[in-house]
């Protein structure tokens, strides 16, 4: 990854805004600019100041010295335990950045750091989030390349999931086989917790894994990403244990259509709230609206959660390189829920599904 | 857990301090006064405001009702999609929390969230970690049986990890299993990622487990630790593949010492600096003292690192209830590394492990 030519234009923003300098701490946006996720870091002020002149600065704790590896962007400052880092923050900080600009911030610093640093009261904050978000939504070929990684983990796992009985098992114990699959099939970490929602709780859309137990008849919604070179993947598939009911089949053909139709709607140009409409307006059609109570997707990244979100208020246009989920669901309270979600990238002026299995209904 | 009389002990800390009352985001310190913990919620607006007087107030998102299931000891704020939830909040603060006053904030609240309350330049605000921490150091008889599973799991993760055969694994792998196992053995989830350290890497305390096969010969450190009902466990053993040579042997025996002595020394009116220098002087006794780069302990809860710290900088005095990690270590560059770690309460006015695991060198 090209982390000096990433400081380089996050630095002309900087400018641009009138900021006198930005100031992150380790998460996604650290890691994107820098390359670097130590470790636990929260408890020991770990920081980088990139001003809008001149070299960044990374404040570190000594004991942390390994994580800087690759560092070569700037200077360094390591803190030994017992020192004070916030007042060698403050140094720097008043060296680098006049008082009274405008100061811009990572959205993640814990306000306990904040209250440390002696910022507040002395420069005029901003949210970094929105001009990394620039940056950030737009994946390089590498980053694509860490995406499909992370994709075909979740579809592997699928498959390997088919081959599980599913009957008898508990949301939880499935929960943790997804975990531990996805990781022994190379993902590095989860996305998130995967969720598992068998019968009447797949109609919850943020469900969180039960001791329930899976039993002939039941809906099954199976929503989960895995990590790889730092980026995620997320996915989500509905199958059917036994033989599905006929209102069963006719949801799910729905939201097979709407996820099919939308990701034939992504092209380059395309304002995203257009793609959230396809999905909405196929749902809406046959009879089932108010049963999507969702925004249809969200970009993927570092984060699981990131730009561009694919809702009906987001007037984001498409562009190559972008990477996100389509996942239509339809929700019927005490019944039954159906979610279908694939990754998709922009590519040569239209979607590209990174997840790929089957999205028939599998009954099994 | 009594929520409401937590609530009402915070609310009282608030009053004496002279402050108007706490926010507080999802995250450890919410956990602890309301017992949610909602998933994925730092997109969407969810939060506890305390007043000093006067009933709590929790705004939440409607997607989330699910996740108020026991709330019963305040208002509930639901808002939509679509609603502006920071204009909510402002309403409510300004309501209950007269400007001007100091207002304490969960240190956890993320920065970008606190531009959005508008609540920056109108209260002085302040960390509201320290004085809930008053609180959450003393473990309740409840919190210590979460605690003991959570240890529990561990030391049966270690019995099942001995019959793992470690030679010819990665370290990747073995930390993978090490996860998995502690899930299937009925954590909810994981403390930290564990740490597999081998040979030369065993003499780095926060080495992150690499690609590295596991060779005759070769210390290698397991940390790792296991979550149950919120409660964290953390655990330190270190084997040897094949014979060990002299020098392992020699050090193992200096960092048992320590960790057995320092154990011993855990007593209700004890300062933990004193606890700390029990380690730390065995080991320097034996020649060590410039290898033991690290404090002796951290306190264990709903999060992994809380207080009380068992460091030579902290006079805090142990009490009946605390729960705290003793792991002393020796670390010698390029060479090899140990450390022994267990959990301990102080109870009937001294210490109990938590963790049982042997702490004899084990040649696997």
């Amino acid at each position: 990854m090209d982390y000096r030519e990433r400081l380089l234009r996050l630095q002309h923003m900087i400018r641009e805004n009138g900021a006198v300098g930005a100031v992150l701490v380790p998460g996604s946006n650290f890691y994107y600019l820098t390359g670097m996720a130590p470790l636990g870091s929260l408890e020991r002020l770990f920081l980088l100041l990139l001003p809008a002149e001149g070299e960044p600065v990374v404040i570190a704790p000594q004991l942390y010295e390994n994580e800087l590896g690759n560092w070569e962007f700037g200077r360094i400052l390591l803190w030994r335990d017992g020192e004070n880092p916030y007042r060698l923050f403050r140094g720097v900080l008043s060296e680098h950045a006049p008082e009274g600009g405008s100061l811009f911030v990572d959205d993640a610093m814990p306000i306990g750091l904040l209250l440390g640093t002696g910022i507040l009261g002395k420069y005029r904050l901003e949210r970094i989030g929105p001009i990394v978000s620039e940056l950030r939504v737009i994946k390089s070929r590498e980053e694509v390349e860490f995406l499909q990684k992370a994709a075909e983990i979740v579809d592997k796992t699928f498959y390997a999931l088919l081959e599980q009985g599913l009957e008898g098992r508990t949301e939880k114990e499935l929960a943790t086989w997804l975990d531990c699959a996805m990781k022994r099939l190379g993902a590095e970490g989860v996305s998130f917790e995967p969720i598992v929602a068998s019968g009447p709780n797949s109609a919850n859309p943020h469900h969180r894994s039960t001791d329930r137990k899976i039993r002939k008849g039941d809906v099954v919604v199976f929503d989960y990403g895995a990590r790889y070179g730092g980026y995620c993947s997320d996915v989500t598939r509905t199958v059917v244990v036994g033989k599905p009911s006929e209102n069963v089949l006719t949801v799910y053909e729905v939201v097979k259509e709407a996820q099919e139709g939308a990701c034939r709607a992504v092209r380059a140009g395309v304002l995203a709230r257009d793609v959230d409409a396809v999905a909405r307006e196929t749902i809406a059609k046959a009879g089932y609206g108010e049963y999507f109570i969702h925004r249809t997707g969200h970009g993927l990244g570092l984060d699981v959660h990131e730009e561009p979100y694919i809702s009906p208020e987001s007037s984001v246009a498409l562009r190559a390189g972008m990477v996100f989920t389509i996942e239509p669901g339809i929700y019927l309270p005490g019944k039954f829920g159906v979610r279908i979600e694939d990754d998709v990238l922009v590519e040569g002026g239209h979607g590209l599904r990174l997840t790929k299995a089957t999205r028939e209904l599998l009954c099994v």
